[in-house]
């Protein structure tokens, strides 16, 4: 079959290359005669590989010493509950900062544990913005800043990094980790479901600095508890081993490409290629500032939307495939994480300027 | 390489067939030229198939219609918090009946979302043995009853079912589900990590009685909530989505074998095969009275504690992997659930014998 780019939000798609060797030693890994999901993750020879793919991550977002990386069950979603359960102490507030759809779910889950103060920075007019992080409205002495940085369904990035005098501030990064690099010593918190830019569905990065662990609420469940995950490298109860397997092979991947950084550069080329198509042309639209613009989720709207059946439709013909938008904001959606080859959206351009030329 | 039994307690090893299944078909699921893992768990494709594999696990245990099955993160530990989070309201108590290690890291853990009453069945003697349900001290109305049929470290398994008298019966069968036929209707709910007799790591299984549902604490983290897992058929957050598919694969597997009837007769048939090695051997021991043996994990040890090494060693090189039993206990253990062939446990009572020769 002709090759297939697919452009789907979550779970997304994975680098053939790492899927390839996945393949190949799926039923006999290291030799073992195994699989690497049939082999206990107490033995030594996983957890060499499991602590190889947290270096591997330490060194690719250049992670202080200071700060464990857990790998969790659960997903982002479990982490809306974890993060205020292990960092919101009764008595105090956590700020929640709203820029779409995720960051509202976070702040809705949060609010079962403890006082939470959201920040609406959505501002609306003809061209969909956020409010820049110096005017966002903060608590001073709040438990923790929460954002997140890009709002898949919305197609909404915020690349500076707030400035939270001192409080600690909280990212899901599920949809925007390792894209480009960030100074990780600027954050409390970090989290990333996998399933679009590490690996499988299953699986959940949580970055987090020492001081902020061993604070949890009593009702915390263990699976949640980050001081127990850390005391137990992230094997109190079993973890999802082969995501994680998987997530550690993503890891070597983005290294031999020349790590965050060089993928970072691909990544801008691979925006800059969509965004110029989609502006360019009276057929299509991206109403988002300029300086928002994601550059792992692109919506784009046809101008007539009563095409967008058949835009679909010809596209997954054309080996296109995932590209309808999120059923809250409708047209469709490009998501373009590290793991599209700039061919992709090569691809996707070329068919949109022939479907334009098609239906003009 | 010659053949390798793997007698891991879990993750555990996956039937051969599955495996092969799934390396065929890694990088091109039915033609999508993408991996399930790949896909959206919204696209009809996915969700066809997870359907199909709720549909199957219904079947295979006969599931009545008023019983929810929820495919859900986190493991049997995150249902250790999610059943007292959904079925203990305040000011009820909730019996715990401690049979081994699992069981009582159940009430451990529980105690953090009410009133826990644990009931210890365990009786110490020349042989391990436990009370029989019939004399356990209940509470009378207890929100729930919670034992585990099957311990995996102590290899205590309780076959009967017990009597609650109306009081909800919670069973984690984690290492037991699927191995022989069991009543659904006699409880009230029923969890299952899924790496020991479903599929990989990171996906559990809940199968709950429709009026045990909607009744959580106010602070139940979202993907704890049985209620919105089941209006949701488990999409409210991305599930793990391969190990759904795994587990799909695994459950139409044991459909072809003949279903869970089948399975528990090549189940006995394993299990005395091997209790009958040990009985019959002065050199290997299991002191844990007949009635009460598990099928699934076989724990035995040498008397002479001086060889488990060598053992472990020359077992390992004759291709009969991950025998040395849990740190708790010592000795040795063999996980022999659905996916271990009768050979293996041929292979293993015949190396066992070799070996008793060797070392009289």
């Amino acid at each position: 079959m002709s090759e297939i780019f697919n452009f789907c939000a979550g779970p997304a798609m994975l680098p053939k290359a790492v899927m390839e060797k996945a393949q190949r030693e799926f039923i006999n890994w290291q030799s073992t005669g195994s699989s690497v999901m049939e082999l206990s993750h107490r033995s030594s020879i996983y957890m060499d590989m499991a602590k190889q793919a947290e270096l591997d991550l330490r060194e690719l977002m250049s992670i202080p010493d200071n700060y464990h990386v857990l790998f969790c069950h659960g997903g982002g979603r479990g982490q809306f509950s974890a993060v205020p359960l292990n960092l919101l102490p009764q008595g105090k507030t956590a700020d929640y900062i709203i820029s779409g759809s995720w960051s509202k779910a976070a702040a809705i889950e949060a609010q079962k544990f403890g006082n939470i103060n959201t920040v609406d920075i959505t501002l609306s007019g003809e061209q969909t913005s956020v409010l820049p992080s110096k005017d966002w409205q903060l608590t001073p002495d709040a438990a923790y800043v929460h954002y997140c940085p890009n709002e898949t369904v919305n197609g909404i990035e915020i690349f500076e990094i707030p400035e939270t005098n001192g409080v600690p501030l909280v990212a899901d990064m599920s949809s925007t980790i390792l894209s480009h690099e960030i100074d990780v010593s600027k954050f409390g918190l970090i989290y990333a479901g996998a399933q679009k830019n590490i690996g499988p569905s299953g699986l959940t990065i949580v970055i987090v600095r020492d001081d902020l662990v061993g604070h949890e609420q009593p009702a915390t469940p263990c699976i949640m508890n980050y001081k127990t995950s850390a005391d137990n490298d992230s094997m109190y109860n079993t973890p999802p081993t082969y995501a994680w397997y998987l997530a550690g092979v993503v890891f070597k991947w983005l290294k031999e490409q020349g790590g965050v950084k060089a993928i970072a550069t691909i990544n801008q080329a691979k925006a800059d290629l969509l965004y110029k198509a989609i502006d360019q042309s009276t057929f299509y639209q991206n109403n988002i500032i300029d300086q928002y613009r994601s550059k792992m989720n692109v919506p784009f709207w046809l101008k007539d939307e009563t095409l967008n059946y058949q835009f679909l439709k010809e596209a997954e013909h054309a080996g296109l495939t995932a590209l309808k938008g999120h059923r809250i904001v409708g047209g469709m959606r490009a998501s373009i994480y590290n793991a599209m080859p700039i061919e992709g959206v090569q691809a996707l351009v070329e068919f949109m300027q022939q479907f334009e030329e098609r239906n003009m």
